[in-house]
């Protein structure tokens, strides 16, 4: 009997998914990418995807208010729209309740949900309740529109690498959380980044209304290494990035050095980031940086693409170091 | 502590949805119906519906081959989408997964989706696997298109009911699978109804297609009576039904003799059948009953819509029965 952890998430859904023989004329995008996409009126897309959340594995009870949830539920899901350079407009949300879950913790769970659709225009607009005797579980399925759609595949060697906002607080915030060290402003900054990340959103409809050749795009939920290595497959790319350009966060700076711990595998490797991860020609960097600064949100290039051949890093001291698929996150 | 159970799905899913605030404006259903639906190109709407499927609970591994289980799964999600006149499009499966489950296992379920997949074309665009260490489930999120929007709402007195092939195997069939009773020629027939029933798409496209007055559309999960008081319910109307025109298959009316069960609540409040219930003006019928006959699919009048007043039953002897909602599935 094969064991799914042999295969990983990814190869299960690559043996599965060959499986079946029925694609529709107009699709664009399908299985292995955040969403799938396809045409419905002139000039716009319509981009879907759905994401689960299961106790134990994705959030404990225990550590996480249940607005929190509601809201990091909803949030992951928008990521994944944003990721493709859509505008989320409508989820549905599953939930699997097992009984000891009151109706006043999903009152709360959807007062998080509530201040998520109203904060980014989104409707909820159905969804299923179930019982689940052994655990509670989220399903959101989302819809969005985009103008225009960027994928994994496309990148290009010379081509620049680019990600928003700072990367490893969301993993730092999570050790954090786990040793119940949450005091002081740092803290706070790291697990709220952990617990109720921002979908980019805004970041992505920047890009969608721009005439920046985006030539491909993810958001980084797997880990920095591990998204970057899918855009690369699915583009039949390699790629650099330099160590002295990742973003890091003050806050994550100061924690880790007050505690001892080494900030690089939580950039390169610590997932739960939900920063957008994007390549494009050099020629479009001014464009990219003059409207980023204009809308107040932070950018920067990480690296370039290069001919296949891998995922390396430029080290501080000049070396380059090869940063393999494998270290990324894999729940199975 | 206020316990789910004291409101019940339906008062949940009220009590829950009352608390968010932002509306598209251009949905014309959202929460409480079977889908939400919205126009998308001149002319068209696109219906959107999720269910979940949970292990224990839905089915019982022990008592659903794999290839049965993902037949099922989705076809009871197609179901809904029928229930609103609409044509499903493409599907998105989320497995939760627990390591019990081999891969072996997972094949064979894609293999159900397949075949549901290729006879209905329909898309498996995407989703998400996701590790669950408790149980297994399924949630499956449909989108269609519909030329028309046939919802619960809109029922009027005068109108009458439809309901599309026979009431009551699928519970039958479900008691037998209990109390392992599997064989011969009608157990076969009855077991299948249950685990592997039809959603009611080809029906749905005829409606559709028609240019009958259909007032309001449902299907059969939660039993005829349940179903029935949801479409009343909705529009504000009663009904009646005739105990003499229920469409019961001859499998269940010998297993039933057979077996000294009574076939009337089986019929009444069995659930899963995934018959269409339908309800049109009289001038309607006559086009209603030319179209099934062409296309050889079997529709019944059982009754009438009346003003607002609960549902009752005209027994065979003439008398009236008041039939309560209370007596559906409620799973919580």
């Amino acid at each position: 009997m094969r064991k799914i952890k042999e295969l990983g998430e990814f190869g299960l859904i690559h043996k599965l998914s060959s499986q079946i023989n029925f694609r529709a004329s107009d699709s664009i995008l399908g299985i292995g990418d955040d969403c799938a996409a396809y045409p419905v009126k002139s000039g716009k897309f319509e981009v879907i995807s759905t994401d689960a959340l299961v106790e134990d594995i994705h959030f404990k009870l225990s550590t996480i208010k249940p607005e929190t949830l509601g809201r990091k539920a909803l949030s992951v899901s928008l990521s994944d729209i944003a990721a493709m350079g859509g505008t989320p407009k409508r989820i549905m949300v599953t939930l699997g309740i097992p009984k000891k879950i009151s109706v006043s913790f999903l009152e709360k769970l959807y007062s998080g949900f509530n201040e998520i659709c109203n904060h980014f225009k989104v409707e909820l607009c159905g969804g299923d309740t179930v019982s689940s005797p052994k655990c509670f579980f989220i399903n959101v399925a989302v819809i969005g529109e985009a103008k225009r759609i960027f994928s994994r595949k496309g990148a290009k060697p010379g081509d620049l690498v680019f990600v928003t906002g700072t990367l490893g607080d969301s993993s730092l915030g999570l050790k954090l959380l786990a040793k119940n060290k949450t005091r002081g402003k740092d803290h706070k900054f790291l697990t709220t980044k952990h617990m109720d990340p921002t979908p980019r959103v805004k970041e992505a409809e920047i890009l969608g209304r721009s005439k920046i050749d985006i030539t491909s795009m993810i958001d980084i939920s797997d880990g920095l290494v591990q998204d970057l290595h899918h855009i690369c497959e699915s583009s039949n790319v390699g790629a650099q990035i330099y160590e002295d350009r990742l973003p890091l966060s003050p806050e994550l700076i100061r924690t880790c050095k007050r505690s001892s711990i080494p900030p690089l595998p939580l950039v390169l490797n610590g997932g739960e980031d939900y920063e957008l991860l994007f390549t494009l020609p050099a020629d479009g960097v001014k464009n990219l940086i003059r409207q980023f600064l204009k809308a107040k949100v932070l950018v920067t290039q990480i690296g370039k693409i290069l001919k296949p051949g891998g995922i390396s890093m430029k080290m501080k001291n000049g070396t380059l170091k090869v940063l393999p698929e494998s270290e990324g996150f894999n729940h199975f």
